[in-house]
């Protein structure tokens, strides 16, 4: 029953402990200190149970001690509900007599406004550090380990939980909740439970004194039994572990559905937790979860609905997303067309072969198109199972929903044995989303046969969606090799789970870049930028800096053709708006005549900045302009940043981030995410863009990001120019800002 | 009890009958003809009912009749469950003796494949032309009157309900369904009766032999009781019926919320509905959902919870986008937050001395700023009501929502008496959304006390931002005075319900018009349809068609400045390929060389066409280029479109579509509606464009094609230069294709 071992052992001693002391236990049931007795008790926790208590003997069959050191046995587990101002010395004295993990419910910490509250969590963090204990909270709500079972928590959706922990029988594979706020990891488990679903842990994380939410998430996504993982996160201590447990979860095959709350100014008010721009740490995570294949989640039903995809279809993820629908209502299955369209996926018509046999089982006014309408007739003759069956072996259906009416269980009672049989062999996702609310008993029977049933039709599209690009993701991730459904999911994991270790990297050129940039001031300008770019394998356009006309007209001329020339000054970042641009120059003449007016107009428009000269480089063709950047993001280092210019950039933002590093193929997901990625392709007449060079640029830039690090706070490449398809990118302009500017603020 | 007569008297016969009989009737309750007799009597029908049978003496308590003819007293609705190939003889017999109205439940009709089934549903139309019979169906699933209560249904949601057909205290207002699709209209009765709503009709339309949907849902808005209306539509027979039917809703105040399915083409092969281009016919319909004010539904609890929204605060709708937050966990309120701002409504900080008045109660771990997190101790102490009374009197706030943990009724039943009052008094909405399952009796308290609880947080800020787009609308059409709640909502309405009929128009103009657009060929060249707007009151750039280089010099002199010259053909439409364009063209000898160049690009590539000559005219200034057309909807008539020219409409499909007419505030409105609306504000140092101008030219354009009914095809002026503001619109170009071009293909 237990889970492998792994890396933080006191873990174990926390969610699977042997003994438990419950420190501050009352037999008042009205309250959170007896409630957290009647929770431990009524859901039958079997090993030995101690209480601390001066004033009772016994508190719902615990015999009481009065005081830590009194216990009689080892204890694994403190359960602490004493007021905050005695934690601090208990959990020492657990410390001292061996106690390995504890919960601590109290309030009155880091929560509170003023200093008293603060200074009482630090001793609590001290004291995890000091005897190595792992420690919930403070002001946690505690935690389910409904595998074992132990209900270690005072919340009323588990103490006065309905038909039990868990379903009497569901072939759904584990879910796992880790929540910052109570209430709302616990809500996931009060919503989802009735769908039959099994929850394995609901884990409040209160205060995060001691362990933080990471710590918890690495430790669920291990648990054997646990197909998927729920957060809601406010804050994220440490990002590092959060893009560490998702590579983690990624290498298991167990996705993250991950709500992070805080992108309004109202929610980041509330959660008080970021210093940054609200849009940009957005941003940021958006970008996160997409490299790393956490899935977003919107609200408890949608989450819980899309962990439950998983739950029941782990092996069995969808191929495409041609979803084929049956229904017995040919408005409901109209409707569920356009909302599977609506999420991205395709309702095709179904083949002939497949409709032939379905269409044997059909009164005249049914139809085996797709919706498959078998008519309410049918389901009352012959049940679901015959027409599912068969929808579900469909060549060309990579999914199957099922609108019907839920609102009693008379078919699907009477169709069990097929159904068992169809969820026991299909080899892809069937998910039921009654039109009706769904009845409790009609939702047991199909978690029975194996089948899934959501809030809504939405929520199943969007499970089946999201299940979809998680392959899809897992297949970039894992090379690109065809994908095979292993059936004993958590065991070996042959990807490495460091960040970049798959990726095939340029010899190591970190260290002087990093040397070069340090050295250099807060900006280099384009000149030394494209220089720098160069030397490290990004290509730029042929050029030279000029410090005078002559040099101007000896670099052109070796250039053959027409030029740009641009002023180079690390003080004057916008070269347009000082008139310090000629474009298209061409012939001695002009490339004199051009140097002299870019040096005038420049020092007329900043008559104290130094100068270094004029760039002059090779005109680029024509193409489509993109910009590519990096940004420094404050939680998650350097993000590599692509958008199509122009209004797209300008007024719609248009720009998709990424952290890096990515390889080519993540480069291509990036730039299948713009809007305006229809421009590379070749719109109005235009060419198709060479997006291979393009590819390899956003790689290339990404390596350089990886081995500048810290060093880097921006690069900025704008505009890139793709040429035609085979005739490659230009870098027309570049610019660099270091960390030395990020000191200077 | 019984609504206002009203100009379908026998569509009362229909829905409150004062007598029915039962043709069809059985004992046996596994089938459809028993579970009617189930149905009508376990909810009380209380007037006169009658079976026809020859098998039975007695039914359920009936008496039995062994035919129509036989019946003793004078029946106003037979409810037919007979087979279909003895159902119109049975129609026509009701009819001779002065039956009213009739349900056919009986299927096998112009659902089935097969003429045989068509010709039975073509009998039944005649008979219900022949006695002005109001017949719902045939393969329909009935209809449930909640108020009388008659459930004349054998759907099990309604057979079977829970708790009764209503609830037994609730604020809220009716709400009425119509359906296409049986087992869809009833599944809203299903999911929201638990929500302690009032349904007060639920009508599924069948085949629509008789009755159509909008003849049903015209009636169901005049139903007194009655505050918003849910309709499911697959296709829609008459679609000038569904503008008619919403302009009286909106006269009424009361939204009708529609899902209209038939978007994907799957759903469209489903609902067999459509011949039109499928995105054309969907856009069609989200412009006249628009500009009608009808409100889109996405699925069933999302209308119920829209619905809701209206039934409880129908005079009380909110008068901006501003929301307060009230939650006992922080967590919940700040996920709440991020979801209304993604829902584009605000949560800003409350007023200092609302904020005062909180902290008050306030413990040191909560905080006021909003979302205003009481905490759960607050809510264990106070209940939810102190801090509910101050949010809702918040001067800066226009809604409440409420994210609780609804997984009991303890806090709410306590504190009954508050929440009764608050209210009572309140006048902007209050909305519940428990981040757990809401408990029934919690829910039902709720709604005592005169609250929804919707089922996800989503839907409680859809709700809101629905009801604050409802308002925003009725402002608009009721002439942007200060919108006033009435008391005494479904009285009197002075607004005429008949479309454009508030708009001031110009003199008719229409007959003149249409003439000249009957007269001309399929395609009218530019020149010709500057004239003819030019007539019509649309302005056009100066110019003049020449037929000769001389002529075009002399005309390009009397205009002053460069011109623009384009060839003019009616066979050319494209004239930028055929090289037929100059533009800027300024001085004697260019304007001649310019028209011998175009002459002969245009020859050349196109040697056979007729060229009626140049356009000389005054070049356009520089501006924003937009388009605006009109295309004609098969359902809906003429459609003004307006789009911001280049990549928006090109690429990104960004154009806002209406029926006409349109008055400025509604053109207004259309603007708004544009992704790169932003151009027209002026960024990147652009000056702000005239919008006046363009709404005038909108308004005009709309009049236009008011005047040109059927005549006009499509009308493009592409582009229009809006030039900055105060400085007008220019229709750099136009053209016009007419009815002819319809009869040619």
């Amino acid at each position: 029953m237990r889970p492998l071992p792994v890396t933080m052992p006191n873990l174990d001693a926390l969610f699977w402990p042997r003994s438990i002391a419950l420190i501050g236990a009352s037999p008042d049931r009205t309250i959170i200190r007896g409630r957290i007795v009647e929770a431990v008790t009524l859901h039958g926790f079997d090993g030995p149970m101690y209480a601390v208590s001066r004033s009772h003997e016994e508190i719902g069959g615990i015999l009481c001690y009065r005081s830590i050191e009194a216990l009689p046995g080892p204890v694994d587990l403190a359960i602490v509900t004493i007021p905050a101002e005695h934690v601090a010395a208990s959990l020492r004295v657990c410390g001292k007599i061996g106690v390995k993990a504890a919960i601590v419910i109290s309030s009155g910490f880091g929560e509170e406004r003023g200093e008293a509250g603060a200074a009482r969590q630090r001793e609590i963090a001290g004291i995890a550090r000091e005897f190595d204990m792992a420690i919930l909270g403070p002001n946690a709500e505690g935690f389910l380990n409904a595998r074992m079972p132990l209900a270690a928590t005072f919340s009323p959706t588990v103490v006065h939980v309905e038909n039990g922990l868990r379903p009497e029988a569901s072939r759904a594979r584990g879910i796992a909740v880790v929540s910052q706020s109570g209430g709302i990891g616990f809500s996931f488990f009060h919503r989802g439970r009735p769908k039959a679903l099994n929850f394995s842990f609901v884990v409040s994380m209160g205060n995060e004194a001691g362990l933080d939410a990471m710590d918890v998430a690495g430790y669920l996504v291990e648990d054997e039994e646990t197909a998927a993982v729920l957060a809601f996160l406010e804050g994220v201590r440490a990002p590092e572990k959060l893009v560490r447990v998702a590579e983690r979860a990624a290498g298991l095959r167990k996705p993250l559905i991950v709500a992070k709350v805080g992108r309004s100014e109202a929610a980041a008010a509330a959660a008080a937790s970021h210093t940054a721009s609200l849009a940009g740490a957005a941003r940021a995570y958006d970008a996160v979860f997409r490299r790393y294949g956490i899935l977003p989640g919107e609200d408890q039903d949608h989450m819980v609905d899309v962990a439950a995809g998983f739950a029941f279809f782990a092996g069995r993820l969808p191929r495409g997303t041609r979803v084929g629908i049956l229904t017995p209502s040919g408005g409901a299955g109209a409707w569920l067309a356009d909302v599977c369209e609506h999420h991205g996926l395709t309702v095709p018509p179904l083949d002939a072969e497949t409709r032939a046999a379905i269409d044997r089982m059909l009164p005249a006014y049914g139809t085996s198109r797709n919706p498959v309408d078998v008519t309410a007739q049918v389901i009352f003759t012959l049940g679901y199972a015959p027409a599912l069956e068969l929808l579900a072996r469909a060549p060309g259906i990579d999914a199957v929903l099922v609108a019907g009416s839920l609102s009693h269980a008379r078919y699907i009672e009477r169709d069990m044995e097929n159904l068992i049989r169809i969820g026991a062999s299909v080899d892809k996702p069937v998910i039921f989303c009654g039109y009706t609310r769904a009845d409790p008993h009609a939702v047991d029977l199909l978690a029975r046969a194996g089948f899934p049933c959501t809030t809504s039709m939405a929520n199943a599209a969007k499970a089946i969606r999201a299940m979809h690009e998680y392959r899809e993701f897992l297949e970039r991730r894992e090379g690109g090799r065809p994908w095979l459904a292993r059936t004993g999911e958590g065991g070996e994991e042959a990807v490495s789970p460091v960040a970049g270790g798959r990726h095939p990297r340029s010899p190591p050129t970190g260290e002087s870049l990093v040397r070069s940039l340090r050295e250099a001031g807060p900006v280099i300008s384009e000149h030394d930028a494209k220089a720098l770019l160069s030397a490290y394998g990004i290509g730029v356009p042929a050029g030279g800096l000029a410090a005078d006309a002559g040099e101007a007209v000896r670099i052109a001329s070796a250039l053959d053709g027409p030029v740009a020339m641009k002023v180079q000054s690390e003080d004057l970042p916008h070269k347009t708006e000082s008139g310090g641009i000629a474009l298209g120059v061409e012939g001695k003449a002009a490339v004199r005549e051009a140097f002299g007016r870019i040096m005038e107009n420049a020092r007329a428009f900043a008559p104290d900045v130094t100068i270094e000269g004029v760039r002059v480089e090779r005109m680029a063709g024509a193409g489509v302009e993109v910009i590519v950047g990096v940004s420094r993001d404050p939680d998650f280092g350097p993000m590599l940043a692509v958008g199509i210019g122009g209004v797209f950039v300008e007024l719609l933002d248009d720009v998709v981030l990424s952290p890096v590093p990515v390889d080519a193929a993540e480069a291509r997901e990036m730039l299948r995410g713009l809007r305006g990625r229809r421009l590379l392709d070749g719109v109005r007449g235009a060419p198709l863009a060479d997006v291979d060079a393009l590819v390899a640029l956003l790689v290339a830039v990404s390596e350089f990001a990886v081995s500048a690090g810290g060093a880097l706070e921006a690069l900025d490449l704008n505009p890139v120019i793709v040429h035609p398809g085979g005739q490659g990118v230009s870098v027309a302009d570049a610019g660099i800002v270091t960390a030395a500017a990020r000191r200077e603020v």
